[in-house]
């Protein structure tokens, strides 16, 4: 059994509607069990909560040894990359929408968390896409994205046309509505509605897939986390990039966007006896259905 | 550069007419080089060859630094598989179709031998499926998969139902014709039919893709190639497998498929330079189109 | 409103255990409205219910104005194939499990069949296919098909390769696990785990789609239902024809099948309000989903 | 045969460069040929070409009884939505990349057009989708489209959800990058490369495909062509709507699309045993591949 946390940070989707009891009861529980509770800035100011230390995210991942984030998968993300550099773990509670991340449904919270506050708990690394974009041999843009890099033509243009190279060696000219670049993290989200594979967490590579090819003969490939793969604009008015939800817009003819792995990996803990395969049958009903 | 090879194995597809006059050039070719020659003894057998060595694959195995491959992909992967055990690299040369891993053309072998034989090349390792059948607490059949292993329901039965756990957590009930385990070599063959994406050689992982699921919430998921893959045989009349080629017919409820990563892995060498998204591009035509 | 119905012939998935009080309250019910009631000769005999007249299709054809199928949509395409010819409409009852066209619970068969008998129904009309093989300018098999016509490789061999021509024009060449003519009908079974659309009943056309394409630049077509489509074996051993459910194996090369819109066409009643769409969500759950 | 033609339209992409000469040989030819020729106005006006009348697209459509356009089928599609009304049949002549409706090449095109004057030709009618936006029961936009009606989500947000009616029956909610409903001439173009079927087109039905669906249980439906499309956005910020390329952006929550087939059909001329199916495999390279 690993050791027992000390200093939990607690972070809520601020802007939902109803938070402060459900954060309130959560930093109470932590307290309860001896651990010294913080809460992330933001939450502590959009909620009122005044019984505990207010931190920022900096100070956050120096001081906690455990985050708690309550909100849905988009909210884990956006905090989980901040803790990233700090390898800080977290821990993810939904308030009643089952997510990839947020895996703890607030009504069994306590059950949930009073284990993982005391070492007995499933840990699993995620691994980060990071990357730019250059222009004219400069670096115009930077970003780090848990689930994707997505290249997305112009509203309107009819399509983005992307020279792809992983390292030295050129992989293929897409034509399509956008090019996405896939962690496992992110082969649940964008990249799997476009029509990529579903990858295990513990693969070591990314997907590439198009949006809405123009070229029949696509189809998506799984490239090694090793190496930088290079997005070129090739064509096409008024591209743009997302690093999950940065973005970068009116990119340029000969602007390319550069992806590679992030140094900095982030950990997810789960209850003891968590599933990933149990989580993608009830989250997107995969294999679930009918003859 | 990596050392002169001394000792070369040449096999040829023996069942293809005017083979013999090709595989006489390329082991006096080899031979020109300063290097021993000997041959698959099937190989000599069929093309009455004998000015070489015959020898059987575990012979080869042990005494051969190098072997080369004329015909195409099926005939490489077969030997190939011989070959693995002793970590022989193996060269493969085509007749006229290009292949994935039969890249060199037969016009142009002597350009690309040269600098191989004398130790200029670039080599890749794939991984090998291996597994078995077990019924009544009894391994029924062994089989060994560059490819991929491949479970499919009987010709009278509309659809066979496999239940998929990795390691000891359960996967997925599946229905379908069938269900594909594929290594990244066998990525861009039948599971690439099958809708599966492909894999990089260096992907430390397999796909596994339903073929014509009766679920429309399928998708293909790549599997970390560590732990065990177990698909048991739920419902469905005569149901087969077959590891690459080789094929165990008439299961029976309660069978049981179990697969996993070989200790042992092929080693192919190409010329310097090789690329493999551009044999994708060449082979596949992928992304290669249109407006 | 329609015309009330006189003699409802009714026809019970014989193999089915418990299927006789089934049959029987259902008759019973038919008969309590004032319809003279038959029972299909084999869904007699192997039930062993002696209170109506057991007749056989022919007549079953020729007197009944209306016919009650119990079971599984497998079991009411067998039998409306039989029907078509005499324009005999049809009602499908499930027990349990809602089919496409068996779309009538058992729980509350009063309540649906009460208005059809008296005349107050949906109507819809379903194309069928037809078609035969033909060897060395003779016809060998003939067949007639509500869902499919599906070519399929030998076991043995990895794929067929059939060469497509719609009236006097060239389609493509495909290679395949088989390929598959499915009508409208026939769009939600077989051909739907392949990879084709869904065609709207109403659509006059059939969908032509590859099972396991070796080609990546497929998709499928909707071809109209005018004209003769042709399927000539160019490649693989042992390959087979189904219609629906009647076969024809070992197939040789230059067997041609062809196939064309059947003269008559299945009539099938549902309670007033039936959606199409509606059985579509419920059975495939189809757009029913997440996040 | 049908009758000789007397007086042709000649319309040119006038954004491209060396268009002048183009167009003035094949007015020429067609003038050679005892026909009167009239230029569409624009191009007149943007070749500076004037020895032929000029006209606007009303008067040509009343005046002509044959338009020939040369540019691509972007070009094409623009005019002939505007001949619609006139039932002026087209003809297209592409400049060097083949179109699925410009179809005759530059090169030829004397021996092409030469029959085609004379009565001797092979002709389709294409279906268009006509319809209007609703907000407030109050008509905000109408629009006429040969290709595709097109509802996307807005640039910011991360889809639309709409609800989708066919007459008063509910098809199903739809989550995605956006929807788009295709005629068979559509079919062709980004429906295909959003997953959808080909449609022959003769085909009486739309094909209704969801782009990059948040649902893994989507698959493309073909609804007939008679009765309305309703597609009303229940969710998502800012989305848009196209009518090939006319476009209505802002969309409000409510705002309903509503789509039906137009009265007018566009009818298209081609050199006598022109394929359909010949164009599919040249132009998409549909089938042509590899194994």
């Amino acid at each position: 059994m690993a050791k027992r946390f000390q200093h939990v940070a607690i972070v809520g989707k601020h802007q939902a509607r109803g938070i402060r009891p459900v954060l309130e009861e959560i930093a109470q529980f932590v307290a309860s069990q001896g651990l010294e509770v913080s809460l992330e800035r933001d939450t502590a100011l959009n909620t009122g909560i005044t019984a505990y230390d207010a931190l920022d995210n900096a100070e956050l991942g120096q001081r906690c040894d455990l985050a708690i984030v309550v909100g849905g998968d988009g909210t884990m993300l956006g905090f989980a990359r901040e803790m990233a550099r700090h390898g800080t773990p977290l821990v993810g509670i939904n308030q009643g929408r089952l997510g990839f991340i947020t895996d703890i449904s607030i009504e069994h919270f306590r059950e949930a968390l009073s284990p993982i506050l005391a070492g007995d708990y499933d840990a699993e690394q995620r691994a980060m896409l990071e990357g730019e974009v250059w222009r004219d041999n400069a670096i115009i843009f930077e970003g780090v994205a848990l689930n994707d890099v997505v290249v997305s033509r112009g509203a309107t243009a009819s399509m983005v046309e992307l020279r792809v190279d992983v390292g030295d060696e050129f992989v293929a000219n897409m034509r399509a509505d956008g090019v996405i670049v896939a962690s496992p993290t992110g082969s649940t989200a964008y990249s799997l509605s476009a029509g990529g594979p579903i990858l295990h967490p513990s693969i070591a590579g990314w997907v590439l897939v198009p949006i809405a090819s123009h070229t029949l003969s696509n189809r998506p490939i799984v490239l090694p986390d090793l190496g930088e793969v290079s997005l070129e604009i090739v064509a096409g008015r008024d591209a743009s990039v997302n690093f999950d939800m940065q973005s970068l817009a009116s990119l340029l003819h000969g602007d390319r966007i550069t992806v590679r792995r992030s140094a900095h990996k982030v950990s997810f803990l789960h209850p003891k006896g968590w599933s990933y395969y149990a989580t993608l049958r009830r989250k997107l009903r995969w294999y679930e259905g009918v003859s």
